[in-house]
């Protein structure tokens, strides 16, 4: 039995910090709680994570009458990473390998998590993830496939985490397409955030057609699967990415920080490391695409 | 209105450590996330945290027909510290002030908290204790005070905090009686550890007659609600003890650290605060003793 139990001190964190970025009051925070405590008493004990914060954030919105708590924050982070981009670019034009530190930067700024922890230093992270090694390394495996296709399909995962996506977007030299949410969920990337990072500049977007955080294929939209499903290659961001297509058998390279001790667990990699996780091979299996382990 | 809505994460987080300390299965341990939600949910918005922790500790003993799930962590953490007793000995020896750093090293031991964190370093912390400045010092108070007693009564926190309260209790050199836990509550001290810290060799050890975390006075003992009553100078340890004396008006000096926000934003210090708080006054009011504030 696959069973998340840390998560449930997790979620409970999760929706009071929501239900106070939606200025609930401490009567509205203290049902949130209430509520959310309902909701995962109800759950299967199977739920994924991504299901259990899909719920609990469609119930916070909903009674605290607030369709995006994360706005400001994305916003703040958005703008936060912006002011970095030029000297993200410098980075990538003086380095010696100009994929490696590509990756490396778009893999830091998975740190902007509003789920994962309330809090996060993104500078200092950056210079950590630029130098530490690779807790999983599937550098040479991203590199050989990125020479052979001819268009890449990359699952975004939060708000100015974007920008930098946008700088390994820029140095991988091929046809993008970024899928964001299709609405708000924690501080996962919208179009908005998307549009307000400068992504349309790099890149063809689409949204997922679902606001479940990750990719939940049997909620995404028929036109988001027929991308998925034609993808030659997928560049995955973050936890909720990894949480949600770590089963399904795809050419799904996950870049991504592991920020909490079930994810890492799950990889095998210490807390805060550093992951470019390859497919076991690059083929695919349709039959997979669209099956997910009900809740 | 008094909420502590951002203890909920964290116990549903120490149920889940209970559990595991006493060995429950995974499905045990999702049966004890269950119930921990449900007792949440049976209790009043204005149950403090000690009330809710009694509860919630009580039924994971109970299904886990383990009646001390923390007895090994007991057992370690005062192992630990017998093995500094002599160093601690040595720094109270030679310093300048001897009953400030005998002070600092009781507040250092109050690290040692299953309840508030799942780790500690406790050397680190006894250097830092020792040389970061007071967030609430009242000291002088302290000093004053115990120039003027014959008698102490010391409210014990955690086991293995008790080698550390046992440097404090030979130097101040005054009779002290050392009251512990009646039963098992996370790490909670109780006779059994006290004696095993050797606490016996400089106090009189008494029991409060409740197993419920800090001292919830309509819930001790007669006998001890008498040593309460009589005390001419109280010393409380840790956080519990302020949860659930800070409103009595009795001679209570409240020695601690600030271990998490929401200790830390009522006593109006950051949190890892190093805290001697003395009572306004020396006065008590005896009317007050034993009334709580009940769920």
């Amino acid at each position: 039995m696959k069973t998340y139990l840390d998560c449930y001190p997790c979620f409970l964190r999760q929706a009071l910090s929501a239900a106070r970025r939606a200025q609930a009051t401490v009567e509205q925070q203290r049902q949130i709680l209430l509520d959310t405590m309902d909701l995962l008493q109800a759950l299967s004990p199977q739920a994924t994570p991504p299901v259990m914060a899909e719920r609990i954030h469609r119930m916070v919105r909903a009674r605290t009458n607030t369709p995006d708590p994360y706005r400001q924050s994305k916003q703040d982070a958005t703008a936060q990473a912006l002011g970095l981009l030029p000297e993200l670019r410098d980075r990538v034009r003086t380095a010696s390998d100009p994929l490696e530190t590509a990756v490396r930067i778009a893999i830091a700024g998975n740190i902007i998590d509003d789920g994962a922890a309330e809090q996060y230093d993104l500078q200092a992270t950056l210079a950590r993830v630029l130098e530490q090694p690779f807790a999983i390394d599937g550098l040479p495996q991203l590199r050989q496939a990125l020479s052979t296709v001819d268009a890449v399909l990359y699952l975004a995962d939060n708000a100015g985490e974007t920008v930098f996506d946008r700088v390994l977007i820029e140095t991988i030299d091929r046809p993008v397409t970024y899928a964001v949410k299709a609405g708000p969920i924690i501080n996962d990337a919208t179009l908005e955030d998307a549009l307000a990072a400068g992504l349309d500049a790099v890149s063809t977007l689409i949204d997922t057609g679902s606001d479940a955080p990750g990719t939940l294929l049997d909620r995404c939209s028929p036109a988001f699967r027929a991308h998925f499903a034609q993808a030659p290659l997928i560049i995955a961001k973050g936890q909720a990415n990894y949480e949600t297509l770590s089963d399904i058998r795809a050419p799904v390279f996950f870049l991504l920080q592991a920020k909490c001790r079930i994810i890492a667990d799950d990889l095998g990699v210490p807390v805060a490391g550093v992951v470019l996780k390859a497919p076991a091979d690059m083929r695919r299996w349709n039959s997979d695409l669209g099956v997910e382990k009900q809740p």
